[in-house]
């Protein structure tokens, strides 16, 4: 999808994926070191009763779920950042998320005509559909090649 | 560090880390498979020139090199969020990363007399000292134990 197929309104739904309780913790040992994420022990006495995810892992999950529909395989050019990432609930090993995606924005930039900027309302979903995650991602996004 | 100990104003310097292709590789096909950070030869052609780290990457080596000072590994009841992230300059193999961090906010909650809000600035910065990345972490803080 170029710039012109995107519109305010369009939702999309990714497939589901399951975190494991060692991918939980490898991603926290080399990104969030905290023992609420690594240390089954410590994380049990914690303000969660065991192991969480990473929030940082959280995201990361949902955005690949995003980028493996493909949609923006050959017109992505990077993104400037992200807004208002909220962590709504905790994720726990054995949880299966999937996102759901609505454009909140489309505009073609000012400076670059080969472009515009797309904004994305991101929602994560555990698997009793309690969301767990949203933000706003933005993209740059290429015109149609003429 | 415990809530009270927490000021606004208050600054702290990390130190520094590297990052090498086969990481920037491997987190990008877990979290951010595109080929901008996954092809070398389709990122060549691409607007950087090259591979770069997918975003989430350096968010989460900048959120590593902080949780790393250790300041919370005792208050720490996890975060609501992030605002406001900002990706600044592209991170490629090789670059060092440090990150800044200043306290701009210090509340104790309203509903909850054991423990407080603190708003962190982060910013993340390469070996040339060129900001790449900036974002407003939010952390739940414990007060002092009686």
């Amino acid at each position: 999808m170029y710039l012109e197929d995107f519109e305010v309104g369009q939702r999309f739904k990714t497939r589901a994926m399951s975190l494991d309780e060692p991918a939980i913790m490898d991603f926290a040992r080399q990104f969030d070191p905290q023992p609420i994420h690594t240390d089954r022990e410590a994380a049990a006495e914690g303000p969660y009763g065991g192991i969480i995810a990473s929030g940082f892992h959280t995201a990361g999950v949902i955005f690949r779920l995003w980028i493996d529909l493909g949609l923006m395989l050959k017109s992505s050019l990077g993104g400037p950042g992200i807004e208002d990432l909220k962590w709504i609930a905790p994720v726990r090993a054995k949880d299966t998320l999937h996102a759901e995606i609505e454009v909140t924005e489309v505009r073609p930039s000012k400076s670059k005509p080969d472009r515009g900027i797309v904004r994305f309302q991101m929602e994560g979903f555990n698997q009793r559909n309690e969301m767990v995650i949203s933000f706003v991602g933005i993209t740059f996004i290429k015109v149609r090649p003429a």
